[in-house]
């Protein structure tokens, strides 16, 4: 949220749960006691009733045309977060004798891997550990077996802070992507893919709430031992309705999706994305107190780590910020550091008001 | 919610998700932008921040103090409603070579009973299926091996209107009981039970939320194959924080505990559950057109079904109430007729407008 505080502006820079544009929390707030004229809070309509049905499809609606989406692939509004995924992944596509490959460049990547490992042959085709996760991989650095169950990739890792700047080619392999902190900041071309997945909490709504879009012919393909709730032939069958949904956060999706429409689309979004981005880049190259080390190619638009090196100075500045209206910008406690996570509903404004904290404790400090 | 439309009440009767106490939901829309001062939505609240941690403690507290929880138990606030329990009980309970006892009531045993077949052998100790559910079990109906992994239980079943008149007695094997549409109805004695969960749609909050209270001795025991987020050592080490929580849902459980303290307790709130369903009960059974089936030891203090016997009538009869301000009792689509669900939440007025709109109906149909 960008609120006021007296008379000062929060940003929050959390990696998620992350800020809701305003315009969606006004509209929720507005609609929370009453939605559409039905005397009923969205969190107190059946999810089986054409009010609900109707938020559902028009969500679902909006994200499809968001991200251009082809007709042969389903969307699935779940709970259970990204990490869900980390196990449905191999449970519905993984065979009782094809590996499944994974590309490992960092934190979820290996959250992904552990899990896979549970239900079968794991092959991480390649890594970019070596670079401590200061890229992502390119397409040189890795090769598919043609006969794996799927590819696995991370495109965007959160705490990172690295991207990849290709769509792994993976041939017949169908490719998956966790896509939860990157997902909806830029167009992207659905038919590559196998499975998307992405945890709500950054770029779609609150936790709570994963969407899996998935190819219709990797439906139908899971193991006996699948829970019912990770199936995806049910799951589809049941248009996301096996069990009851978390409706209010689907409700606040679709404000999302429709607030994303408004901004002019992925294109438009891209571009704001890119300019928050460079500014924030620009100013932690040119820093002599703070770094970014990861690779030029390989910047993330979203999550942005940076250190003075010095774990004190990084928390002070932390603190500092946070005093001044700039929230949660501490680092992962895995990593350290600091990070800036500007996803779609950080505005401009935002950033500015980052470097221009930045360039005033570095001034105050060096 | 109880809102008024134009000059009318709305009381929703729907099963789950249900209506809120609308003290609660006043109050989570007027902080809805800005929770505690803090200038930022609970919604977009790290998890593991100091703010996000104080409202899920606070929760957990209010919830173990409703419950008189003995300390021995811990407390999980997951996504995958109920039903990813299902496959959670088994996963994490069942041997491999102990069977696994169920006791089938209705509905939603049978759907408990089918996702544990996946994982291991089940007995079926008892079921009311003769019955047509119209009845629970008695505890002359069933016995229970002594060597079973666990023996598991629906105390209330939404659907079938049922609920048992009293705590199966197990022995030394572990009660599992799925409450999630009688939880915090009336007082429950913790410390018979090994495993209680609840979908929160019903009497705790919004749809994307499950609690899992689960004795001490019975996390650490899961298999190899269960999930990451099934698996109750993996959660409760983490503090429901293996993966990001439904924050917002969490919040909203913890507003509806404080209610029902400031509602004196689960000792009053039964006592106005009991008033609640005698009206309703009472004018059914002298209803003309209306009856219900359920043995009157058995009848559930949440869930009411009753049906004129006749299709078109009923259908009527919810069509023409919805019109009224009475929403969502048309009964479950896989047992047609009618159905009330009475929870926590609504208000003596509510039951008194329906049996008020019985009695009118009746008048213009007998």
């Amino acid at each position: 949220m960008v609120a006021a505080v007296g008379a000062e502006q929060i940003y929050n820079f959390c990696s998620g749960p992350a800020m809701l544009p305003p315009e969606v929390m006004l509209t929720a707030q507005a609609e929370m006691l009453d939605y559409n004229g039905s005397g009923m809070s969205v969190m107190s309509l059946s999810h089986r009733s054409e009010e609900f049905l109707g938020i559902q499809a028009d969500a679902e609606a909006r994200l499809r045309q968001l991200l251009s989406m082809p007709d042969n692939y389903r969307v699935l509004f779940l709970q259970g977060g990204a990490s869900s995924q980390f196990a449905a992944v191999p449970l519905n596509l993984m065979g009782s004798d094809q590996p499944a490959v994974y590309l490992d460049s960092g934190y979820w990547s290996q959250k992904a891997i552990a899990e896979a490992r549970r239900y079968g042959r794991v092959v991480i085709a390649g890594s970019s550990a070596e670079s401590q996760y200061c890229s992502a991989l390119s397409s040189n650095d890795y090769q598919i077996d043609p006969g794996a169950a799927y590819l696995h990739y991370t495109p965007n890792e959160t705490i990172d802070g690295n991207c990849f700047d290709h769509i792994p080619s993976a041939g017949c392999v169908p490719l998956v992507a966790d896509m939860s902190s990157c997902i909806l900041s830029e167009p992207v071309d659905v038919s590559e893919y196998g499975v998307i997945y992405a945890g709500a909490q950054k770029n779609i709504g609150p936790a709570g709430l994963v969407v899996v879009i998935v190819r219709d012919d990797l439906v139908g393909r899971a193991r006996a031992d699948c829970p019912r709730l990770l199936n995806y032939q049910t799951l589809a069958e049941q248009n996301s309705m096996a069990n009851t949904p978390p409706t209010f956060a689907i409700y606040m999706a679709g404000l999302v999706f429709r607030w994303l429409q408004e901004q002019g689309g992925l294109q438009d979004v891209k571009k704001r994305n890119v300019a928050k981005a460079q500014l924030l880049y620009d100013v932690i190259d040119n820093s002599r107190l703070f770094s970014n080390q990861v690779v030029s190619s390989n910047r993330s638009l979203m999550n942005v780590p940076f250190s003075s090196g010095n774990s004190v100075l990084d928390a002070e500045f932390a603190q500092t910020a946070a005093a001044n209206g700039l929230k949660n910008l501490q680092g992962h406690r895995s990593k350290g550091g600091l990070r800036a996570s500007i996803y779609n509903a950080m505005p401009y404004s935002g950033v500015e008001a980052l470097v221009n904290f930045i360039e005033k404790f570095e001034s105050q400090h060096v």
